[in-house]
């Protein structure tokens, strides 16, 4: 679990698209981001005031989170000089870097003389059961997509902030790198050892009071073959109560598998249900959600419409038309 | 990679059963079991020559592996004293025990000072790739079940011996432990990190002869909620071109898991074979291969014969029947 508020390290890169992890921090945690901290030439700009370690620790920081993907894979030594000062200062460090945290000597030595945790977020830090298939109490939606990068995450983390919104008990639980360190904790699904996989999201989403929801964040698919394990995974240790399809209609053929093409929804839909219920049999499938940012407003606006004919499912893009749809659909379970 | 012959290390086995790996090597690589070494009071006897760890290392073997499980999980100081000796003597050590052989500190400074080598084979020794899906030559046979240990490895190893003595060429593909001893190779696929389960399949897997038939160790089942993940990595991993259905009819739960229903035969065809078609088009359903070792003979063929016409397929219990309907059904692809 990683200490909050953050201060946001964005380093020197080069322009926003380098800084997603603290878009996203901003984006869906605001209270979680205290302020911005950057290195001459930082092409980046959150809109956040910029702070100094010192300010920042006396608002309140917990941890300096690097929210920013590094160049070649390496730690600068301008980096370095942050990061150091840093934990000087009583800073954590939290990071989803390739290159760990834990590997950097300089950082580890520092880190122990002042006592302070260095996360790397790619690596788990719980030793995670065998999953036992027993029911949970309270409720569980999982997102499914018809091939990854479709908008799994974006849609879990609109469904938290609307049903919160509403009054609704909903808890978005992290499975990924860059969900871990918006919220500061969860399951970076695809490090753990396959034995595990299942046992890791039981653990990441217990039971609950019945009314609350966990907003389990997707990962893969189930046709994509090179990670639909870890998707089954997620499927079986989740015992979702309510699935959500998600889809990007514009994609050629499944992401980096040239030659393998998507499935339609109505094919995801007869797949992922039917495995679902081995685990859950009351699970059902509640709604769409479409990634239609390569669309026009009006021709997003038409095939959501057309999709809710076919599917008979409430179909939204979330990020566009909010996630309301896929809110009320819940409620009703 | 594991080298051959072996010297099979029995221990203090009270009996039989204990020795499940030591069984496996003499059973499917009798070229491969040289000898078995019995300290006082061993219950297990494999019907091997007993040798010392001289006369073994004189009649070639390479390897000691320990056959046996181990008593509460650790290494005594009886069993060290053979295994430092057998370091000594020239003798690589490999083991499927828990407790790593890489973490007793005495075994690995004798390993270093005498240059030999420690197999884990709990751990995986490669950096595998992640899947890329792309279609390979040769062919690919897969037995997937109704549950965990319904006889997946022993039909694929039963199915190599049958299709090499009809001059088919086939090779089993070790996915577990027991595998990777018996034939010295493979991937322990459950010890695998989540992202690279599908690749290592892959990688197990490669590029053949037309008409070569690789047979993959199943391993789990997409129905067994704690392990179904890795079920479907080695469903889109191997891309197989025919998939086996196994099955043990007298089960009353999924293993491990009261409560959860074994699924029918159909319903494991009806849903391995569109996921297998994923990653490949033209996978086939060619045959079944049931655990009858709880039915009496005639109640077994009865079964089998039930089967095969309720579905269509060739049906046998390869330990009680032989393997020859399910080469033979490869043999038509």
């Amino acid at each position: 679990m990683i200490q909050t508020p953050y201060l946001l390290f964005l380093g020197d890169a080069p322009d926003m698209l380098a800084a997603k992890v603290a878009i996203g921090i901003r984006d869906w945690r605001p209270e979680n981001a205290l302020g911005q901290f950057r290195l001459p030439g930082c092409g980046a700009d959150l809109g956040l005031a910029d702070m100094t370690l010192a300010e920042a620790r006396e608002a309140g920081a917990k941890t300096l989170v690097i929210g920013v993907a590094n160049r070649g894979g390496v730690i600068s030594q301008e980096w370095k000089k942050v990061l150091v000062a840093a934990l000087e200062e009583g800073f954590d460090l939290a990071s989803g870097l390739h290159n760990l945290l834990r590997d950097e000597p300089d950082l580890v030595a520092v880190a122990e003389a002042t006592g302070r945790a260095l996360h790397d977020v790619r690596v788990p830090e719980v030793a995670y059961p065998i999953a036992n298939g027993v029911k949970r109490s309270g409720k569980r939606c999982l997102a499914v997509g018809t091939d990854c990068s479709v908008g799994k995450m974006y849609t879990a983390m609109a469904m938290e902030r609307e049903m919160q919104a509403r009054g609704m008990a909903a808890t978005f639980r992290a499975t990924g790198q860059t969900g871990i360190l918006i919220t500061g904790d969860g399951v970076p699904l695809d490090a753990v050892v396959a034995d595990f996989m299942a046992g890791s999201i039981e653990w990441l989403t217990p039971d609950n009071t019945a009314e609350h929801w966990d907003l389990i964040e997707g990962q893969g698919s189930l046709f994509h073959v090179s990670y639909s394990g870890v998707t089954l995974a997620l499927i079986h240790g989740g015992q979702p109560d309510a699935l959500i399809l998600c889809h990007e209609p514009t994609r050629a053929h499944m992401r980096g598998l040239p030659g393998y093409p998507l499935p339609g929804l109505e094919r995801l839909r007869d797949t992922a249900l039917p495995l679902a219920r081995v685990a859950n049999p009351d699970c059902r499938v509640v709604g769409i959600s479409v990634n239609t940012q390569a669309m026009a407003e009006q021709e997003a606006r038409d095939y959501l419409a057309g999709l809710e004919q076919r599917m008979a499912l409430p179909a939204t893009d979330p990020y566009r038309f909010g996630a309301g749809k896929l809110a009320e659909a819940l409620a009703t379970l």
